[in-house]
């Protein structure tokens, strides 16, 4: 019996105390942010649903916030893709501009109407407040790059309402195909942390049900692995499409302020013909009705394009959201042609779309064990997978390595 | 837009086709062989328990097993570790006699009251069977090495009733610290396929409740993470005592088969000394009881003890249910010194004491969540995660490769 590992287990000790406290900082700091983000969020789709005028409005404030972006925010304009790039491969502390940016961009978008998520915002002031941390506790590249990991996992953590999630979320979506163990402490803390900051704020998270999954059959999973299939090619469509269109607004329109501008005028106009405001905001609403009740087929494609043209013209906020929207629909829809119930579907297609567009497997079912349940457990995972597989090797965050490749 | 993509996805079609036949059968398989050996433990321990005077006979029993290894086992004494050497580095196809040597020693094993598992006795069926498909569909090196993971992944889900947890067990027992994504769908869906073998020829897994799990707070926090120490010392002490007692067995007794006798006479002597049977076989009673009522304080080191001269002196089973029930126990244990409801610090340790000695604090975790609830999710997660980073880079698979480090 070697007892020589007594001094590594002291060691550990040090490890320990000096990142629960470094996690539980940056824990509090970004759930205290992300409580922040989802007041100012409420508030403003409040605001826009009750003036809806407002979106008439879009093109001026996708100019306001091009114009910021343009003279105070080149730096910062990677977004979560240049956090992925800085724990690759640690250059400079991330500017702080990016949180206030991010922020104020954020809200203006879904204040005026423009069709957007969240976890990017979350994400972002995460990353900011890591690096803020790093500067007064004078941290090394080493530390910084799992602080900035852990700031990653804290804000999915607490903008969702989701803390395993959000821990391996931060593990998990550096690279594709790897997960590595070395920040596991410090991520799973921070997000357990800052999971408790909006409870403690007053501030709730929404409320889906699932209220029912059969049992496991040939026909249920075989229902599953064709539903992932399809939550995979819109995962990797709508990764593809952002990325596409993005490219064509930069090309088309050189002054980079007026590419929001256009945006909203896109958005303006299609929500007008279209008579429908169901596109707009963080769309929870459609979501939570989702699961609820048959809604009209083509919902997920109307999300999918007011989601892209907002995102590649340049308005601020995140993927993940619309994500959501666009599974929990694209799964409603499949009911009408699947062996499963729509709620199912529609919970199904939540995660997966986001797990096969953010190539993290994992963390997406673990979320649906959060969210749903745990009886949704083995087909989340399947539809998760599944979905990872055939969204390819391309994702929202262009910033991920190819690690050891999906199969 | 890149539309380029497609062909790869057609591939995938095939891929998923291929691996959910390959899958499907390395789940049946491994399943029915699980639900044959949880009815066979069942009947054993059933009979032990009428028959107490079987005990007696323990030290015959491990001579018969330890003959029955010199003369035919010496290719599959390796066991687990072979399994997991194999997928590192493939040699040879695993020799189809692990099978029923691995069954019928730890049917004996328990009969006659030897402490021990059962999982390793699934994890090798599992291979073997994975090895039986590799040679009839003659799949190549590579495939060869992802159907012996997911014949891993489909043996530990059956037998424990946990289909996602022995989904990661799989990707994540060959390495510490990192996990490859190359064989996450045979591994889930081997492993949810078995899962459902023993529910359908039915075989019932034993329910734990963990009733009430206490909000979070910094000091349901703060002994989560103490108990979490002591869980993962546990662990290591675990793993660290079996081998080198099974050093020491090997030192003083040159011929084989004796040293299962010389065990048995010792687990026999004891048991009668101490007037108590119940550190012998797997301990289920035990278990359950430390979820229920205040246990004596010393079980646990009870258990270790009779579990690591059972296991090092050479007979068979696994390690997996004595970590459940001495984690569980002291966990019960901690209960009168830590500020946790004793069922709460049972359920933690039963899956982090397995988490600190096999390694695994994703796949412990999301155990804890099938096995006890989402509720206790955070929890266990901390118990797992701080067991894992104190149990330092030995563990009870010794063919487990050192990745990333834990920290």
């Amino acid at each position: 019996m070697k007892l020589t590992k007594i001094p590594e287990q002291c060691a550990m000790v040090l490890y320990l105390s000096r990142w629960l406290a470094l996690s539980a900082v940056i824990g509090v700091l970004a759930g205290a942010a992300s409580s922040a983000l989802l007041v100012a969020l409420d508030w403003a789709t409040a605001t826009r649903m009750s003036h809806p005028w407002l979106l008439w409005l879009l093109p001026i404030a996708g100019l306001a916030v091009g114009l910021a972006y343009h003279h105070f925010g080149k730096s910062v304009e990677g977004g979560n893709n240049l956090l992925i790039d800085e724990i690759h491969d640690p250059q400079r502390i991330v500017p702080r501009r990016m949180g206030p940016l991010i922020l104020v961009g954020t809200v203006i978008t879904h204040l005026f109407g423009g069709s957007a998520g969240r976890e990017g915002t979350a994400l972002q002031m995460g990353g900011v407040l890591a690096d803020v941390v790093t500067r007064v506790c004078k941290l090394n590249k080493e530390d910084r790059r799992i602080l900035l990991m852990a700031g990653i996992s804290a804000g999915f953590a607490s903008v969702f309402g989701t803390p395993l999630a959000g821990a391996v979320f931060g593990l998990e979506v550096l690279a594709i195909g790897r997960l590595r163990y070395d920040a596991i402490f410090p991520c799973f803390m921070a997000a357990i942390v800052a999971d408790q900051l909006p409870g403690l704020l007053g501030v709730h998270h929404t409320h889906y049900a699932v209220p029912f999954v059969p049992h496991m059959s040939v026909l249920v999973l075989g229902a599953t692995i064709v539903a992932g299939i399809a939550f995979g090619l819109a995962g990797m469509f709508f990764a593809t499409a952002t990325h596409g269109l993005s490219h064509l607004f930069k090309r088309w329109i050189s002054y980079a302020p007026m590419r929001p501008f256009v945006g909203g005028v896109i958005v303006a106009l299609a929500a007008t013909l279209l008579a429908t405001d169901k596109y707009l905001g963080l769309g929870i609403p459609t979501i939570v009705a989702s699961f609820t009740q048959p809604l009209l087929a083509y919902d997920f494609f109307g999300k999918f394009m007011f989601t892209i043209v907002t995102l590649a013209s340049g308005f601020k906020g995140g993927e993940v959201t619309p994500l959501f929207f666009i599974g929990a629909t694209l799964g409603n829809a499949l009911g009408y042609v699947l062996a499963l119930p729509f709620p199912v579907l529609a919970g199904l297609g939540f995660v997966a779309v986001f797990a096969g567009a953010a190539n993290t497997p994992i963390a997406s079912t673990i979320m649906a064990i959060e969210l749903f349940g745990p009886e949704i457990g083995s087909l989340a995972a399947v539809a998760c997978i599944v979905s990872y597989l055939f969204s390819g090797n391309t994702g929202i965050y262009r910033a991920q390595l190819v690690g050891d490749g999906k199969f």
